[in-house]
């Protein structure tokens, strides 16, 4: 199958009452790719980067056969930059710097080669750079992933809400569902979203976890309660990439499917977050991953029946 | 198997979005001892309650087979009332009134043929009672569940301690976990509270479910997303009547049969919000119980492989 990626590929920096980073690499093509390729083969990127932007991580990205034909490198100027701060809780954070800089003027270009993707994950972004790549596409592609954020539903409503009616599945949060439908309830919230386009709808709901509803089912995905948080960047974009991943290698849209993908984004989501950025995705090892899809198991399993 | 619940036997009156009421029946031993009457016979309360307390009530918990033998009436005095409005994210509530009455010198006095219970639910009160219980039986009860606030933690450190390493299993929620142990982290906070004494911990989560703790093991029990919750008190007691019931009922204490106590106590605390107080639980049908649980067992159910 083809899988094509929308999203930043930018410079973060980091702080955590654990430490704080340096300009390290991020954005949300970055874990989306990254955490995709755990899972199938040539995801492909498209985004915008400064010639700022090291050649050694785009290499990297190659390696691990993530075509950057969709990446555009602009000449004399500065990639997308984010500095934030997170709380005690690691649930909350400030953001110390925004940076636009290429992303100001994004003209998303996809190249001839892309535009039939098979899945198409649209990283939060613009509304209207998602509209765009999606106008892009020659074919429709099987399913089309869109993760947007609150920011968007503050400056932009109109054109989120045109992009929502043309995804099949959004992924939100739960402070997002309720802000994109004045629900309160997150089960009268999905109710509505799967009137506004989407037919299934994931609510991220961080430490506790993730409901995926279509029309007549819900599913929920806990989160594996971890000792430690490190560093919480990515995590969400990391759920993502890995949900997108696993269906795109697997190329089973059925709501079984996903909650099968759901537990595998979950599961690169927890390791994400035990490191800085992407540095324990990049480390991470196929057994690795089989281990912790087995905790996610043992975590929910009950026999209903003594 | 025999089941000892001590808690509040008292009124309370609500106001929530959705409406309010006047005075009615509440307290922790009330919802304990209901949710439990669905799985096992003959629970007993030892409470204290003024003459106010309405007679019919005390025959409908006899009706459901609840022993009152160790419910004192004290002529003359009022039983405990509380007062609470629930802001509209049902999550936080604000306290209007607080009438200790019967409370505030309550000597709990356990009856004779009470006196080895097999199971003790020590319900929330003020831990020198709960002590004080647990001090007049004459053989250590199979197991002993524990329920707690902040508020003791706040006002009676010392005692809640000392209660705290008598007992086997302790149940508060997140926040409570993360003030008793000063860890934020939730896997941190288990490990130090399974060296206090108990040797389970359950956290409860509300509307994000529960977690089981044991030394080497956890369990994750989600919450059902209900489409509207009406008023959530009693749900804490309810959830944990219904998972003492259960072990009662099963006289199995394996970590495997908690893990089905857990999901019984969430299916109970999901019908006791659907309306004011008491209301559900009392005209609850075996039926609908057992179609909870299936809705428990499918919301979390997946198959790793494909």
């Amino acid at each position: 199958m083809s899988l094509l990626i929308v999203g930043t590929v930018a410079f973060d920096a980091i702080e955590t009452p654990f430490g704080k980073t340096d300009k390290i690499i991020g954005g949300a093509a970055t874990y989306i790719s990254l955490a995709a390729s755990c899972f199938t083969k040539n995801p492909s990127i498209v985004s915008v980067v400064g010639d700022d932007f090291p050649q050694d991580f785009m290499n990297l990205l190659k390696e691990r056969s993530i075509n950057l034909n969709g990446l555009q490198i602009k000449k004399d100027e500065k990639s997308f930059f984010w500095a934030g701060r997170y709380h005690n809780d690691m649930n909350t954070r400030d953001t110390l710097v925004t940076e636009l800089n290429v992303l100001a003027d994004f003209d998303p270009i996809v190249p001839e080669e892309l535009k039939q993707p098979d899945f198409l994950m649209l990283g939060n972004l613009t509304p209207m750079v998602q509209k765009k790549v999606i106008n892009q596409l020659t074919k429709r592609p099987k399913l089309i992933v869109m993760d947007t954020m609150n920011f968007w539903m503050d400056i932009a409503w109109n054109d989120l809400i045109e992009v929502v009616s043309m995804v099949d599945v959004l992924t939100i949060n739960d402070e997002e569902a309720r802000q994109l439908t004045k629900e309160y309830s997150l089960v009268k919230a999905a109710k509505k979203v799967l009137t506004m386009g989407p037919k299934l709808l994931i609510i991220k709901k961080g430490e506790h976890g993730a409901l995926l509803f279509s029309k007549n089912r819900v599913f929920f995905a806990p989160a594996l309660p971890l000792e430690e948080v490190f560093d919480p960047t990515g995590a969400g974009d990391t759920f993502a990439g890995g949900f997108i991943g696993y269906l795109d290698k697997t190329n089973d849209i059925s709501f079984e499917n996903m909650k099968r993908a759901i537990i595998y984004g979950s599961a690169l989501a927890s390791f994400t977050v035990e490191k800085f950025g992407t540095e324990k995705l990049l480390e991470l090892k196929e057994n690795e991953i089989e281990e912790r899809i087995q905790k996610f198991v043992e975590l929910v399993k009950f026999d209903p029946i003594s």
